[in-house]
């Protein structure tokens, strides 16, 4: 049995990562792939524990550092707990947010930088990169119009930081999947979920001949 | 207004950290210092959230990795929401294990290896050191006595792990103290709490006179 195809979504928040994530599992699910459709911080009971400290801090709020540690421990949990094993057992995981969130977020826009997360990740999970990266891009304001019809507008601890956060995030991103762009694939996010799913799939159909 | 001085207290479970760490605050606080009694993981909101992580995990049990990322995330908390402020304002701070027990116990006997432990303490908490670390040692069947005594042979998700796990513990405690005499008193925690007191009073006193 060969090795599954590990497949992440990354992008800013409103991007539209969750329904794609569906949507890309759906469509595999109905070629017969075996999909693991998981989501960070999370995926594990011990990673959904720290999700809840990350999205609803205790105290007043974490630094950057302790935020990445705690991102990193997670994704620690979720590789070896589920995401590995999974890969192992030649199945396809799908992940909302991996590791470039955390290079764009506590990285970049928190302003501990792309070596320290890099190095969080090899201790903490070995370097697992994923075989490809569907970066959405969305225009600000679609985003803006998505959040308010998401939630009217209510935010976590790290939705709601200010837009000169939120723009770092997406520059980091964009700058990420340029440095690589054999492992990226980024997709304009505009438009329906029918639409975009359309591109993502696009994206993705290649790998499948390839895997099986 | 000077810099407080940093005291850790290291040592396996059930060598009387807590015990001579409370002893030590009482001592130096009726010599007119200022003293902050704090311990590990813990001493704010956001580490004693972690902390209950640690002890009773909502999973399987965390992985060393994920462990030792907890950890360094509570302590990057804590070092810069308590420990670090309390020093800057003169005050001495008296913490109940510190980052040598992540390096006896995720690095050593957890086997992530020391350099792991190192880097993920300069990343989050900057590499902080005590002025002085109280190692203490005990035998270990007086140890196992001691630890009946105090809860009737129950243990958290740590304390409650193999003999060999501890062992290891206790050799890389020694080891670490030996490369770093200067900065350590590994002192003998046999005898009553009140000889043990006189012990690590004698190694703490020079520091008073030089630092006030």
């Amino acid at each position: 049995m060969s090795r599954g195809c590990f497949i992440a979504l990354e992008g800013g928040e409103g991007a539209g990562k969750s329904t794609q994530a569906r949507l890309l599992a759906d469509a595999l699910i109905s070629r017969g792939i075996d999909v693991v459709l998981t989501r960070e911080p999370g995926g594990t009971p011990g990673a959904e524990a720290i999700r809840e400290l990350l999205l609803h801090p205790p105290g007043e709020g974490w630094e950057a550092e302790a935020e990445a540690l705690l991102f990193a421990a997670a994704r620690s949990d979720h590789v070896a707990r589920l995401i590995r094993p999974s890969l192992d057992a030649g199945k396809w995981v799908i992940c909302d947010r991996f590791v470039d969130s955390s290079r764009a977020y506590q990285g970049g826009a928190g302003g501990i930088g792309d070596e320290a997360v890099k190095t969080l990740h090899r201790i903490g999970s070995g370097d697992l990169r994923p075989d490809i990266t569907v970066l959405l891009t969305v225009d600000p304001a679609a985003v803006t119009r998505r959040l308010k019809a998401r939630d009217g507008g209510r935010s976590d601890a790290i939705g709601g930081r200010s837009t000169a956060y939120h723009t770092t995030v997406a520059e980091t991103f964009t700058h990420i999947a340029a440095e690589n762009t054999d492992a990226f694939a980024t997709i304009d996010g505009s438009g329906s979920p029918n639409e975009v799913h359309a591109r993502v799939f696009s994206a993705i159909e290649p790998l499948i001949g390839r895997r099986q």
